[in-house]
């Protein structure tokens, strides 16, 4: 099973989707848990060049060859190995990430970036979890993060809020993969909710 | 006016285009002179995760896509504005190269380029030049050259004659835009014909 976990910055992805892996493993899964921009040796080469850096380094149209550079890498490397020995996948951000942040910076874009998924990439996860938070309390928990991998972070407020509305539309435009998650309160509330849902 | 250079590792592209700026800018054309992957600031960032390296370091189509990101870098901050301001832009190397490489690593993938090219590029050069010359005599030349740039001098003499059949073959592809020039010869000899034929 190919599981994917997505939402705003600062939205608790990381965690819950670790929790998820931790609580599928416990239950004797085989499990492995990667992540978006990355989770291969070249991904993540090619994720230095995504997340860091200013908001205007590249345009969209190249920042969507290099999310989908960087996810072909994944996929092969990593994600299609892993299914094929049976293992669970849990993936913190896939495809879902993309449609969302450049078709929110650009509305014309989502038509390329469905475009070079369906040429170069061409699978979805089984079940995608979009963790939907108040932007406001997301964008401060990124920002207290700190680190140098801040490039979204620093697009601001404005820029979160069209995030966190595209996310939640595509729980109606793919009603059979996604789900979308209440993302307030604890982290073991958060994970019950998850792991009810799965 | 926007002219490109081709051919095969070592074929002379880099000194033969670099010729061709000095004799239009001492004809008193204003010119600029620039090379793929790269010729951009981020272009050349994703040039050095695809010139080092094991040949076996990115799958054909994943290489495709960090090309193509590069291209459209090159393509929206270098020779886009140039060809604004009225100047001759000349390039070592442009979408038929992959085009070639790509389509000589396997035969299928040419057809992933030119969706990709259709989609993220959509134009060719005015005029482009392909130095023809005997694979056996570029690549000794290529890896006279020595440094880290070898990734592709790496794949062999079998590969480089494959390339040099593709190559010759886009002249009969795009009879409008492509010219086939003998590489054989002093710099000023090849200098000379490829003048002659713009």
């Amino acid at each position: 099973m190919f599981i994917s976990f997505e939402g705003i910055d600062g939205c608790g992805k990381s965690v819950q989707s670790r929790r998820l892996a931790q609580i599928l493993g416990n239950e004797g899964r085989q499990v492995i848990h990667t992540r978006e921009p990355g989770g291969s040796t070249g991904a993540e080469e090619i994720r230095r060049l995504l997340v860091e850096g200013d908001g205007e380094r590249w345009s969209p149209e190249t920042e969507c060859l290099l999310f989908t550079a960087a996810r072909r890498d994944h996929l092969e490397r990593t994600i299609r190995p892993a299914l094929a020995q049976g293992k669970t996948v849990i993936t913190d951000r896939f495809a879902d990430s993309t449609r969302i942040y450049q078709g929110a910076a650009r509305a014309d874009l989502r038509m390329i970036v469905d475009q070079l998924h369906d040429l170069m990439i061409g699978t979805d996860p089984d079940r995608t979890f979009i963790l939907d938070i108040d932007p406001e309390i997301a964008l401060a928990r990124g920002n207290a993060r700190g680190g140098t991998e801040d490039r979204f972070e620093s697009l601001g407020l404005g820029f979160q809020q069209c995030l966190a509305d595209g996310f939640r539309h595509l729980a109606t435009e793919f009603p059979d993969r996604v789900r979308l998650i209440d993302a307030s309160g604890t982290v073991d509330q958060v994970a019950a909710r998850v792991r009810a849902a799965l």
